[in-house]
């Protein structure tokens, strides 16, 4: 379960709670506002808050007096420009804040986007709970052979089973040391008084990676869409890949217009190094065109004739 | 008038409107949203949206999962507690939008704080208003002479005078000059057929730097504390000083808590140099020190006898 | 000129001294180093400094201990893989700092890259020079009719010249006057004993925008190559494009195989959109498309046909 | 051992080369250039490289063309003038480049400094050494009592040694685990062919976070000293606080006038709020100032107190 019950009842609580304001509203993102979506087997995302909608990036790209009457195709078309000359401030007056509950290797990955604020649960004041990752069955891989970085063939089943088992048995070992050594109840006194505990900065690294951890994670349109080209992307670790996909459903609820854009001009299209783009123009001239004399090595020319359908 | 009446209607057609939404509403904020506060002889700014408030940082700070049932108490001293330990990033957690109207020596400053999210009206793409900032006598000052950087003396009332005329006679020929260059009237169509026009990227060339100019600008809450910290200083220029003053009047209404707390224990107080404690040391224990044996320089020496009580 | 004689001769003295360091070298770029390159009339840009080279990029790749004994081909490779699949941190390793004289429309539109580091001349501080940026006839030009950002045809010989007279002359009034303002002499002494100057930062609003100002500006590596992306492209302003041009060529010197990496993979290239790349792959399967049936719009189609060749 | 012996080589043979430059060089950052120097039990950091010197802050704040011809003098009371007043942009013209190894809990609060480039060993191409932070008994404390964050009394001995079996025990184990999971020996070979290995970036899950990891890691002088302000500062976590304070020591040898004004301005100092600033006033005064008549809570009481001098 991602959400304890005690926390549900907070969640619902605040959901339940409307207050009228002169903002700008997205109803089909406030439905889901506070939600936990879960992701993985512990963690989630929940949109806790967000400013503007399609129209502020429109009114900022005219820095314009009012939301005024717009019509609808022509802010599309403004947007679909704005992607197209990457013209990225005005996708910046758009903000949104998730609460994000992950495993510490995924954290690691995803912190370094610089670009947004951060607030993590800090295990130096409070102590983690007792929740770590581990992978199904389906997502348990072996190392892919033809890229350094990546995963080729699912386990077989026993396989499987026993990477699991051991996993789960270091975790849960370390995680009953990591008790040991902060001897502390849950009402803050010593579960053994004959000794001392270790201080929680400290009793902290003997946790393992797959850990779980939580945090606030507030970043503006363009910056949250950058990070999702490149963690959404199919070269994103599994892990990390989860969590971005959840993400870009936010988005389209939040700010269709822009989603349809960032996936027509961004991810769904390609970019042609030059040498690419000479080999594009050779094809459409009737030349027959092979890898070797194409200027492309092995690897760019397979990804461009996949790309193109030929592969 | 800051705001031309065709604004003005679009600002009281949006303010008109409200929706309800789940998020957190200030309503000491929602009251002024969208109006404009103008200063200087042109210039305004207007809050045109916001995310989050006092409880924000608390909930970023603790990451919890909802508002839960705090006490004003407790929420004031954590945030007094996170502004004096340095912990900034739960007041990242809040963030807020301006459209702003100044003149263009003034946006020069400004934009050197980098860590904000703007949209500039565009001179490449628009046409600039005939709108300039002539400063009012009493605040024309000489050269300071004690300090390379700031103002002295205002100037007798007969030279303010001059002074305003020729800025004003330069600023209008320039301005008339502009529309010559661009040689287009409202519709678009040239003002004089007999001749071609220059590219609006090239004309505004000719402006001068009072010019007005306009932008949206977003910031989170503690980039624009240190901001403000700096350009509601006694230090700051003038005309950028009275623009970080209205916006703290925003911030007083926006997170009262965090005000207090930033009021209290950053721009109230005072930063004693290693030398200059070692002074305060010296005094408390009956010591008489001079200038000359304090290990300061004249003018910090003068500043702290004054932040003293002792000037 | 560029550069006043006295500056010249401190660029000489700092050019004629060298000293042994253990930090990588790259001659090509020490060959220019601090030497002004002329830029628009009174313009330039000199590196002043940098960090890192082509293995700078490599090591932090690999985080090695050491330069190691590379073979150029798989540093090349590195790169080239690094820029295609957009890892971009490595290229952060390697710093540059530019001092740059430019009008001040160009710094505004400059300034709005913020990943950088800037000290500008300070006009509160100091005197400007008497420098502004007057347009060759060759580079006055009309409004673009096609696109409301740009410029379209050349003047007729007679209006240009008519053009440049008015922008000479509201330029040199408008300086002179800011002297008459300020009230100094060389020396600091008053000009017109008989009245007070205003403060300098006040006298500058009388500037106009093609004033020329310096500043120094340092930046890594991504982050200019993502400037350059944008300033050396098209569809940038030509007089701020001749700066980026500029500094591609202090680029190539600097990072040679990252320069030819970002020219292949970047700059040289085409982005397709999703439907774009529909097109092609319609046109590859010998279909015949028509830009009603395309899904594209008229421009975004042209500008596709011209870069497969088909314009 | 910080460095094993082949990396030792591969440096010694980088600082046996020097290379004569136009740029600016600091002998005592030079000397220690490209060392390790060792910190905890397996952690080091090094400078590879650096651009600038104090030269470079009075260069940049003067936006000047050259050296010059300055006084030493001149240049310390400069800089302390640009500390003293906040300008910070001076200091960001010098950027500096460490190679550093530590924990990994280390690094996940080292991290959130996002105003550095950072490349970090990567864990899904590579496999990391089996190598893990180990405190000594002098470092093993209980959980502050006073303060929910930090250290208390240091374990009595018997203990401690319990604590460092127990880490020691975990971390090995998980290691040993980690390299079943990956199943491939020193030449990428299976090591028990009869089953397949886990993909690297999943079996690291199993790692404990005092596993050693290492990185890239450069930043401007300004944001370093905020870095080294905020960890070389007795609240932070001992385990970064080493790595801050032998980083303080490079920059005493990098910009000897810098770290003098950063010690004596910055570090050295006191930030009184404005209550504390009238405690200090009322003393000065002659008045008795008791706690509950302070306006100061207990804790900033205490703190006022002792570094007054009156503790």
């Amino acid at each position: 379960m991602s959400i304890p019950s005690r926390y549900q009842a907070d969640i619902d609580r605040d959901r339940a709670i409307t207050t009228p304001t002169r903002r700008t509203v997205v109803p089909a993102l406030e439905e889901i506002l506070f939600e936990a979506i879960p992701l993985l087997d512990h963690g989630f995302i929940r949109v806790v808050d967000y400013m503007g909608d399609d129209g502020a990036v429109v009114e900022a790209a005219r820095v314009s007096y009012g939301r005024g009457t717009r019509k609808t195709s022509e802010d599309q078309g403004l947007i679909n420009y704005l992607m197209r000359q990457r013209h990225t401030t005005p996708f910046e007056m758009c903000e949104i804040k998730y609460h994000v509950k992950l495993p510490i290797f995924v954290a690691r990955q995803w912190i370094r986007h610089r670009t947004a604020n951060i607030n993590e649960y800090s295990a130096r004041y409070s102590i983690l709970d007792r929740e770590f990752y581990l992978p199904a069955p389906s997502h348990l891989a072996s190392q892919a052979t033809h890229n350094r970085q990546g995963r080729g063939d699912v386990l077989e089943p026993d396989q499987a089973e026993a990477v699991i088992a051991l996993l789960r048995a270091d975790a849960e070992q370390c995680y009953a040391h990591y008790q040991d050594l902060l001897n502390e109840d849950e009402s803050g006194q010593p579960r053994d008084p004959t000794r001392q505990g270790v201080a929680r900065e400290l009793a902290r690294m003997n946790l393992t990676l797959n850990t779980y951890t939580q945090w606030y994670w507030k970043i503006d349109l363009h910056n949250l869409m950058h990070f999702l080209s490149l963690r959404a992307d199919s070269h994103a670790q599994y892990e990390i890949r989860v969590y971005a996909e959840a993400m870009l459903e936010t988005v389209k609820r939040w700010v269709p217009m822009c989603f349809d854009a960032f996936t027509q001009h961004r991810i769904g299209g390609l970019h042609l190094s030059a040498p690419a783009l000479g080999v594009v123009r050779r094809l459409l001239a009737g030349e027959a065109v092979l890898q070797e004399d194409s200027g492309l090595g092995l690897r760019e020319w397979r990804e461009l004739m996949a790309a193109l359908g030929r592969g």
